[in-house]
């Protein structure tokens, strides 16, 4: 059995070495533009150049090594029924709950307050937070968000959810469709957006969504960039709809130098590290998924084209 | 039946309007210090002087707006058989669960590298954090930290506590007595002390402890300032035995402007504000208490004094 490794990482080796002692039967090979055709079975990608399926019009199956496979699907030269298997938590979704937890008691704690006394010796504490002043709302509540809502749930903030199917967790009230998103946003007062990013979902993220919540909101967008109408951000902060914006992924990434985004006073961004795929994790999860597949067994996490994630 | 509120915040009406809501059949008076001898039956109290003692014999029990009483146990007019009630949870044990997962989110995830990359508009990814390198040790593990362990194993962080009695929490390793302290040091890398003052941990934090700690590790202080022996910390971060400290509490607070800690560029510290004392919750269960009470029922939270907390 070939493997090819498929990634810009500049040290494939990393992963390599790893593989080849999780799975030593197989054959493991960093792929590179000038590799000649290796009839290879299996291949474990990020951001793929076209010329990949070109040259491996064999492969049985890919391994996305990340949860969001939007920009894989837009590839033309992807073949239109090659099973694709995205990761599946692997240590994200802890990551993501510690990221929004931490972004939230910035806001609701006045945490960068207390750095600022710090720095004059200003001893005085700030208004407690009331939990019941922040409610939150997930837009899209999949794997990655589900430790997040529960930890929440555990700091005692009011937590809610809107998405395309019925959510039953305990103690989250699940908004559902359309014709439940007005409701959902009237009820939120920091919105975090972590849909997959689709046509149906692509700037959903716009003025007339950011005024159906209270005013004084705050919107934290780890979904994708492409969410979010980058204008109608900037004009919702100018008039206190929202009172401030934590991104984390941005249409253009690494996000350009000029963008008006890094100044921003209202803005909190970081580069895409929410939720990192964690090596060991991601090695383990894949490698288990490849010994069923060698065994006939199924396996889970399979990508469905028609819905898009 | 009379209760007197006795604390130094300057706004008593704050406190006295809403209690007087909950329990309308009681007559609520603000207790200051030129105020006639009252006969009352309770008080609810905050850094009370000697003085209500003195004025006011015939209380039948104090209930203590805080869950620390070593500072209410020092006082040599408090009567020696009145029972005191301590504070339990009332929102405090969320707060404390936030606030921690802040401070180490701050450390494990790189947040002021990501805050300073901001401001020079530098996107790059620093390295992701892997659990197993920040396993996390309580020192004293009661019911004021006992979310914030359930969150960070949530988070898939390893948690250990160390304490005076074997604790049966699932997931969590419960070290004990002063046998097994060495052992739960050494297996810490992140240390939170959460202890109750009493003669017994009064200093607990010095340099014989700090050196037991792995290299580069954490202490974070929400316990008491009297835990600290300051002058050690300044040492073992000096040394590199502690590569930072989170101190929400101090011995002598507001913490002097002239203290070394305040510019100190390995210690955050903040104003003892790590899980503040909520009026509404606060109010909510000493008048649910008094309710008991007066229908003859036994309430939990009785200090023990023998024990000191």
């Amino acid at each position: 059995m070939k493997i090819l490794f498929v990634s810009p990482d500049p040290k494939p080796e990393r992963w390599i070495t790893p593989l080849q002692a999780a799975l030593p039967d197989a054959q493991w090979i960093a792929w590179h533009a000038e590799l000649p055709p290796q009839q290879a079975d299996y291949a474990l990608v990020w951001q793929p150049p076209a010329a990949l399926f070109e040259r491996e019009p064999g492969l049985k199956a890919i391994f996305n090594l990340g949860a969001g496979v939007d920009a894989l699907l837009k590839l033309s030269a992807l073949p239109p029924t090659l099973p694709i298997y995205r990761l599946e938590d692997a240590g994200m979704s802890a990551q993501m709950a510690e990221y929004l937890l931490h972004q939230i008691a910035e806001i609701t704690r006045a945490m960068p307050v207390y750095r600022q006394q710090q720095q004059q010796q200003i001893w005085k504490m700030q208004p407690p937070c009331r939990r019941q002043e922040w409610p939150i709302g997930f837009l899209g509540l999949g794997q990655i968000g589900h430790k997040a809502a529960q930890a929440l749930q555990l700091l005692e903030y009011p937590v809610a959810c809107w998405s395309r199917s019925h959510k039953q967790i305990e103690g989250i009230h699940s908004y559902t469709g359309t014709g439940e998103l007005a409701a959902f946003l009237q009820n939120t007062r920091i919105l975090i957006n972590t849909l997959p990013l689709t046509p149906d979902t692509a700037g959903i993220l716009n003025q007339t969504l950011f005024v159906q919540l209270p005013a004084n909101s705050v919107l934290i967008n780890v979904g994708r960039g492409q969410h979010l109408v980058e204008q109608d951000l900037l004009e919702a902060l100018a008039s206190g709809s929202l009172q401030q914006a934590v991104l984390d992924v941005f249409a253009e990434e690494p996000l350009p130098a000029t963008h008006p985004f890094w100044s921003h006073p209202k803005i909190t961004l970081t580069p895409h590290i929410s939720a990192p795929t964690l090596r060991e994790e991601t090695i383990r999860q894949i490698t288990d998924k490849l010994k069923a597949l060698a065994q006939g067994q199924p396996i889970t996490g399979e990508v469905n084209r028609q819905r898009g994630y």
